[in-house]
């Protein structure tokens, strides 16, 4: 197996037994990185000495007994997270060139555990829709999803076994969706956002992108740290252990108010799936409050995002691309009546929520509407997502579908508030069962 | 001593000893509104039987040995907080009649401690600024203040040791200033809102009047208790304990962003208690954070109180006093973004507290403009309380300055967030240092 194929897992237990070094895997990974980045394209910045350096410093730490449990890894790192080493830019012309004086608290935290921080990676301008340069390596002509569209293209490429991305409408498990990985939108507030270019406060989540469940959690359980710096942050204390399966999980299926947007190869394989995992699986629907759902995360992202990144709207409106400009209007004219309604009635269905969880583990439900699309000039649909994210409650991509074309479908998990550890073990369990997309 | 003016702890203490009944407690405060309630207006509904059937029922939980911490103690309850057995009307002829199915927590929790409720309490039309039938017990001519304008009322003037009011500008402690009582508005999120009308949910208080602060502890103890209807509470698990007093407090006079709006009587007045207080006492200002901390108060409440009383417009905007729809329209026009602005700013500027409390106990400021206006057809200015319940740090009024024609003017002391216990403390310390108002 090519080292760059390596599973983080995989790849540190080889390092622990000295059969690999940080240099040997990194250079695999930038190897992997010249073949393909022009056909890709998941790269902003990449600089191949910076990155062997923090490999040299990993093996060095190893030979001292110091390494952490991402020691040597290379990670990906979504360009509106903020490195002191590397420019952020934020995907817009408006941040060209931009130097952070100092790592956003993940990126601290990635480096305390050994991790190099292989470079950054491309999102859309502001982590909204207007797509960068970024290709889906299994299909140049179709789009790699979006936001964090260069994290989940060069995992599922095997640029790096590991990447960070957000998401605060579907900018996580959409492109997990159409890359064919895994991607792990944690529960809200259990990753620090500090140093991170905001959307909404109330809906941005860091999130984690791999080819394994198991690598998920690795890195999860290094970057949930409580951090007084991010005001949102809730007393999770960290990933926490799961208890192990001893019995098959119970889940439900649930299309969802967004499932008329889902093509049919989609929704045909997902009630595939659901059927083959026979008494495992009920169908329920959600209760009609979440009738409101798309429109309630309409409102609250569009009411927070022109909060956000109206500063830069004000001062060269002309400088961002349209699409973003034209995201911002919509919410010009949000009322403070409108954003609160939204989040209240957000907040009854949380309620709800619990109420559906009530006897099962997990639910099993849409991550896109379907394939990639063959479109480079948008990063598709996340309607399958918004709600989830509304709701905070920790939600996967697994990559065990097929569309009509051979490309990848996601398929996503939804735990309680909490409860990531448990939607990792339940990943697992579902991947074993019906074994992966190829 | 008039039973009347017992204070709830001396009176337990009676009733402890046997030297007094909640019967007669309570027959001795019925018959105080029945010489008073004409000129003073406090209550807007009062049942004496039902009241006395309370004291009965105490008096013979007395007798079993199930006495509660506040058992026989007569309670005022502002009228925008739900009771079961008293019509609850929101100062709103669009309320006129209402009878909730059940109580708020807070008057759960009073019941459970034994505590009789007494009646409703005048409140402006939903606790804005639309005043009701109050007078202020010490001059008919003024304003109670508002808009707990009937707890504040009934406590000055004997006839219930205990109110509870509740403030989202100043409707707390502009009216235990006028009334010459103690008012406490507590660290944010310590009491439940559960079954209160509501204004503002990042801004709504309620808080506690009485006449002196060992009897606001008592009921602050029963009252501090998380409910998880309240979505808004924070882990405060109670009142607590604060360490006596081994030294005299550390103490900051804050003149504050509404000062120019204070008149000279009472500029004057906590000039020289400053000034009298001697080492104890030093200046400084806010920082300039703070100087935006008026408007932003006002953005917030506007952009929330829109939200909360909208329904009510929309349904029936000729039954509302023109003062209450005028204060909706102001939010009519607030977006989400000058909402999160001022949201995030009050952030800032709370941030900004902590580091102004760095080697003080508390904040001096004042509690009003002065003494309470001649004018019934208004409650008066909040303008130097709504900035601190921005903050949600805890705040109190102490009756103890005098004003040009003799009326009650508090002093505003202001404590570091969840430090109520301290307050407490430091309040029963500076009203023995320099004696209460009379």
């Amino acid at each position: 197996m090519d080292i760059c194929r390596l599973s983080a897992e995989a790849a540190l237990a080889r390092m622990e037994t000295g059969d690999l070094t940080a240099r040997d895997l990194v250079q695999a990974c930038l190897d992997r990185i010249a073949d393909r980045e022009d056909a890709v394209g998941a790269w902003t910045f990449l600089d191949p000495d910076l990155a062997l350096s923090q490999a040299d410093a990993a093996d060095q730490r190893r030979r001292d007994g110091q390494a952490g449990p991402l020691n040597g890894i290379p990670v990906g790192i979504k360009d509106i997270i903020d490195t002191a080493d590397q420019p952020t830019e934020n995907g817009s012309r408006l941040c060209a060139g931009r130097r952070p004086d100092r790592d956003a608290t993940l990126v601290t935290l990635l480096r305390e555990a050994g991790a190099v921080i292989m470079g950054k990676c491309v999102t859309t301008e502001f982590a909204l829709s207007a797509p960068g340069k970024t290709r889906n390596p299994h299909d140049p002509a179709r789009t790699p999803g979006g936001s964090s569209s260069g994290s989940a293209a060069a995992v599922g490429d095997f640029m790096v076994p590991l990447a960070i991305g957000s998401q605060t409408g579907g900018s996580m498990l959409r492109p997990a969706s159409f890359n064919g990985v895994y991607g792990l939108k944690p529960t809200f507030g259990t990753i620090s956002r500090a140093g991170m270019s905001p959307l909404s406060r109330r809906l941005d989540h860091p999130g984690i992108f791999a080819r394994t469940p198991e690598d998920v959690a690795l890195a999860a359980r290094v970057l949930m740290r409580r951090d007084p710096a991010d005001k949102d942050m809730r007393g999770h204390a960290g990933l926490g252990e799961a208890d192990p399966l001893t019995a098959a999980p119970r889940l439900m299926f649930v299309r969802g108010p967004a499932w008329d947007r889902g093509e049919a190869d989609m929704q045909r394989a997902i009630e595939d799936l659901a059927r083959g995992l026979g008494d495992v699986v009920q169908e329920a629907e959600l209760p009609p409050v979440f009738d409101a759902a798309l429109a309630c995360h309409g409102m609250v992202m569009n009411g927070s995002v022109v909060q956000a990144l109206g500063p830069y709207y004000d001062r060269d409106r002309a400088g961002l691309d349209p699409i973003t400009a034209d995201r911002i209007e919509r919410g010009l004219t949000v009322t403070s009546r409108e954003y609160l309604d939204a989040l209240y009635q957000a907040e009854a269905m949380q309620d709800a929520l619990a109420g559906v969880f009530d006897g099962i583990d997990a639910i099993l439900t849409p991550a896109a509407p379907g394939q990639a699309p063959r479109d480079l000039s948008r990063t598709g649909d996340a309607s399958f997502n918004g709600y989830w994210t509304l709701m905070g409650a920790p939600a996967a991509s697994l990559p065990l579908l097929k569309g009509a074309d051979g490309m990848p479908i996601g398929v996503q998990v939804v735990c309680p508030w909490g409860e990531d550890a448990k939607l990792l073990r339940i990943c697992r369990w579902l991947s074993d069962k019906v074994g992966e997309w190829r």
